[in-house]
């Protein structure tokens, strides 16, 4: 196989999804030193461009230095230690690593479940709250990729809050695609990914941390288990002007500024604008689907990522080959449970069009001999 | 100041190297699934490369999704768990890393330590394996990037492996620029960077683990503290091929394409010819700079780092933002206990040219009045 010639795919799966000729121009530049002033000063406009993204004032708003698992994995590190409690919502398999990785941090995990493809009620989250009064972290996923299942958020930091807990968002599938107003909302900690709406490559993972998130750390007695993540050394680097930054590690240079070019496309673009669009579009996508027979999984879908019921009879692997090889189309395999039994859908940030919608819908039609 | 057109710097300080303009075409190529059969091609294509590079038949040798220091936390957090006993030799900043990573995954770390600079006599090691017999690993720095030290590494495995504990090298700053030779040295464990003797951007982090390290991996008694680095994981993506293959995170895609590219120019130009060229500038910078009155740090000097005294009376960052400022020239400051008493000056790659070498000769002469 040629691996020197990467296809030119329409990234309609669960991301990756596409990348703009203007933000691969932009990964291209000249690589600059970590420490150059030019650097510093794109790495500053970087973190003002997500804090407008994520709509908050946190000063303690970075790309962390690795694909989104590691943004979840620096939050759990940083605020969870040995000995704390911590409830996670798990109705998927984002939800579910999030479980696994808060345990591996030493804390007891109280699982709240739901079934795959629903969400969460507020209620169910306070009534968890009350069975384990010390929680100190209520982990959920607002947008659970592996089920399209779009989790309300609004009015649950009050709820959290109230019990003395912090709450930490997952918005991998959701920043720059989903209306999400950290500060509004109350949001402690919140992680994300570049390849999915902001329309960038993966490799880096945006993450903010609010005022309770920095009082936990402080108060930490364990030394947090990972180098790499630890806030305590990387806030030197990233929110700490001028003379006194200190160096911690080699920044992924060129991917910042691929993401510098993908959160100006965001804001030139506008976040409502945008978040109407990504509507709009799972709006369109919806109705061709619905005219072709084929459901929905989740009762509540994220319009950045469609979760739907491979129809009786076809093939799953054989359509997903197809979509690929004839018409150089990616849509996703069901994950997890999910496996054989759903196709993922994404349209996310770029890749979120009139023209891919129809494509896609016309390609697959065409491919189940629906025409 | 313009943070959308990144300057044309000659990076000749500890790293980001020079990336070429080959590199960079290949780095901005159209963005694949991470699980697209094209991709997976490309990354065994870069996984056998770097078996090359690093000669090893370690059947896992993948680069790991974030920077030098992630490679030196995924060898740490997969081969010590809490009650381990290990040895780390600290002789600059990355050797007191290394420690301080261990201490992080629950290890007793017997830190062996010598005076910065230096490196550490074989003999020194094996005295220290027998004052602790339980050990179960042995850290040294091939290029302690911190003082441009140059650590022989040939026959010290027997000494460890003797002893019956493993030997883990951190190769970030030698990697394609020094001598090593993974299987014919015995070490159990190796990690690097992609932004140093490679010619890439930094982003990713070759590491490679033989059968010693398997070994230990599969008698873990503790689950692997990070997630995003567990490596009995990722081999099921890494190493599976075909259908076997697991899906774990979403890769740094255009990352992975840049490092391919650096791989195949690196193997062009042949491993062998490839130390005898950075040996050769290495030899070239040191005769000029003694012509300049200006003599080394270390007794024994990396190729790909030279750290060199400042001279009496020049002004440390005046210097090094001349050299910058006039001829876009990087050079690095002096890190840790080297600060304000030493600059480093990287040949690495891309960089390490008769060209580069006799222009920072030439500026930095000029910058200090010595013509």
């Amino acid at each position: 196989m040629d691996t020197q010639h990467p296809a030119e795919r329409i990234l309609l799966g669960p991301g990756p999804s596409p990348v703009s000729a203007r933000v691969l121009r932009a990964l291209a530049a000249p690589t600059l030193g970590h420490l150059d002033p030019q650097y510093l000063a794109i790495m500053d406009e970087v973190c003002d461009m997500l804090r407008a993204v994520f709509l908050t004032k946190n000063a303690l708003t970075f790309p962390v230095s690795g694909t989104g698992m590691a943004g979840m994995e620096c939050i759990a590190v940083n605020l969870v230690e040995p000995g704390d409690e911590v409830i996670v919502c798990v109705n998927g398999v984002f939800g579910g690593r999030m479980k696994d990785v808060m345990s591996r941090c030493g804390a007891t995990v109280h699982a709240l479940e739901a079934p795959w493809g629903e969400t969460f009620d507020h209620e169910a989250i306070a009534a968890a709250l009350e069975r384990h009064p010390r929680t100190k972290v209520v982990g959920i996923v607002q947008a659970e990729t592996s089920t399209g299942a779009h989790q309300p958020i609004a009015g649950l930091a009050e709820i959290v809050h109230r019990a003395g807990a912090m709450l930490v968002v997952d918005a991998v599938t959701s920043l720059g695609g989903h209306e999400l107003r950290v500060d509004d909302w109350g949001i402690d900690a919140v992680y994300s990914g570049t390849q999915k709406c902001l329309g960038c490559p993966p490799g880096l993972a945006p993450v903010s941390f609010g005022e309770r998130a920095l009082a936990a750390m402080d108060a930490r007695k364990a030394p947090v288990q990972s180098w790499y993540l630890d806030v305590s050394m990387l806030r030197k680097y990233y929110t700490s002007g001028g003379g006194g930054r200190v160096y911690h590690h080699t920044a992924p240079i060129n991917m910042t500024y691929a993401l510098r070019e993908a959160l100006a496309i965001v804001l030139e673009e506008g976040l409502e604008a945008r978040w109407a669009r990504h509507a709009a579009m799972h709006a369109r996508l919806r109705a061709g689907l619905e005219s072709l027979g084929i459901g929905y999984v989740p009762a509540r879908s994220l319009h950045t990522l469609n979760c739907i019921h491979i129809p009786p009879g076809a093939d799953d692997a054989a359509v997903r080959r197809r979509l690929l090889e004839e018409y150089g189309i990616e849509i996703g395999a069901g994950l997890g449970a999910m496996a054989g039994k759903a196709w993922r859908i994404g349209l996310m940030g770029h890749g979120a069009t009139v023209r891919n919608v129809d494509l896609v819908l016309t390609a697959l039609a065409a491919v189940l001999g629906r025409r």
